[in-house]
């Protein structure tokens, strides 16, 4: 049994291509090859703090995956990080337990980031002319990071409640290359940027459909519980293309849950991100169209980085 | 941050007044004083096996633990231990890791026989005759050898399907002062011992009533999922008193799952653990009472049981 420390799984990640691991778990679990039960989730009050346990196997893979992540939004007054938790790799020959992973959380905002930068290299446009962030925390910085390779575009707004926030994020993500505008009114996003990735724990809609919308795709990260919600259901009414990580979790939690129970969406239209990764549904068809992906983060992209670091370690 | 190994855990042990802890924890659990959300399960198929994570937190502790407990039955074959797992105690604060316990799911075996011995403490006849045990393994010498402190009581009825692991329990066992009589037909158990403990991994009752029970107390280990099953639901009809660890859990899985599909029991008739150890319910009334304790594992047991280990080693 090994326990592998937060920086032997920095030192390896440099070496691992993480969007073809993680796109290969997206294929497998689309494919039905995967076992991925329910998402168990623990809440806190005070101070109020989330855990998510995704867990699950690919089949015929060595192990099994059990992985902790904690969000506790309090922690960045006291200048600790909100996300924690590890990642657990046991025997499928014998429920022995492989490998900790110590990850402190950063597997899992780092395979959250990956999923973005798949999400947008199968349904963005294929010319990016603005990118706009919604939130600047540690999400709103790994996902833009994770753009890099897929587009040139380098003209960002982002928008967040807080303006020393934003200045720090600008100062941060200005530093990789890009030309960051802020702003804390998000009425503008929608009408000029055409590639949006959302990462806030908003529990009201912050993004709102103004009119007609065309020729943009949205990224929906930051609502994973059934109570979170970052955009206006109208916004999914009006895409012409609905996209799910996993149908079985955006059902019950996210922008498709809350979008489902408003009728602004119909189930048998929405399609998983694995089927058009792997050919089995059409991605984007034209500049044109809207498309959305409501990403909630499912088990199969922590066994895929789990199983890729412990490859990598040796 | 604190990995504590098997060694430490089970050198800390002695020290632990592990029945008022866990009595502790049901108290908790009943009167709601605790979070524990439902049971996560992972099943494998190649070889057969399954996982159970327990989490949750008692209001106001330190931590919030979840737990890991694994079985993979064909281990026995290889010669490999078929319990398996780790618990994990978190900041409530912050979700912060504060200590791994590579406990080998140890705590977890142990936890349930302590669980088994306060069932016998509170609901058990005031003078046990006969003990009688179902299954022979892990489960079947810890439930015993927990019995030990409660009553005088040596004689002891134990019942599995192979002769062979009968022996090495009656070897076993009897080094620790008991006097083993050894059958592979059940059908005597409910007639000869009036404290009878079930251990067994059975998809299909063991144990039926053959007729009028009286005096006895059952407490049933073995079933924690909503397939298996020990007891013949008659015998939970004709019971004075049904106990559960939890109803919540008690509802979708064990032996009073299958006893209210049965219509045996109904749900206002049961009663918790917790309710009879706080005094807020009533235990056996009278020497000719049938009592019956069904134990599905609660978190609220893993919990305690980090609780004190880390208290122990401090």
């Amino acid at each position: 049994m090994r326990i592998i420390t937060r920086s032997e799984i920095d030192a390896v990640l440099p070496e691992i291509d993480l969007m073809a691991e993680i796109e290969a778990g997206f294929v497998a679990y689309s494919r039905g090859e995967s076992v991925v039960p329910p998402v168990g989730e623990l809440l806190l009050e005070d101070p109020p703090g989330e855990v998510h346990i995704k867990y699950g196997y690919i089949t015929g893979d060595d192990h099994y995956v059990i992985k902790v992540a904690s969000g506790f939004a309090d922690n960045a007054r006291l200048g600790l990080p909100t996300s924690n938790g590890l990642m657990l790799a046991f025997s499928q020959q014998s429920g022995e337990l492989a490998a900790v992973l110590l990850d402190e959380g950063s597997l899992t905002d780092i395979r959250t980031a990956v999923a973005g930068a798949i999400a947008a290299k199968y349904l963005a446009p294929s010319t990016i002319t603005r990118i706009g962030i919604m939130g600047a925390g540690i999400q709103a910085r790994l996902q833009l990071e994770h753009l890099m390779g897929l587009t040139e575009c380098r003209d960002v707004l982002v928008w967040g409640r807080h303006q020393e926030r934003l200045d720090r994020y600008t100062e941060d993500m200005g530093r990789l290359g890009f030309d960051i505008a802020t702003t804390t009114d998000a009425s503008g996003i929608l009408d000029t940027c055409n590639l949006i990735v959302t990462t806030t724990p908003a529990h009201e809609p912050i993004l709102r459909s103004s009119g007609g919308l065309r020729g943009l795709h949205i990224t929906a990260v930051g609502s994973d519980t059934p109570s979170k919600q970052e955009l206006d259901t109208e916004i999914l009414a009006q895409a012409d293309l609905v996209v799910a990580d996993s149908i079985a979790q955006c059902v019950e939690r996210g922008e498709i849950h809350r979008a489902l129970r408003a009728q602004s969406v119909a189930k048998p239209n929405i399609v998983e991100l694995g089927q058009i990764i792997a050919g089995d549904a059409a991605g984007r068809t034209s500049e044109d169209q809207v498309t959305l992906a409501d990403l909630t983060g499912v088990a199969v992209q922590d066994i895929q980085i789990a199983k890729a670091v412990l490859g990598a370690i040796g």
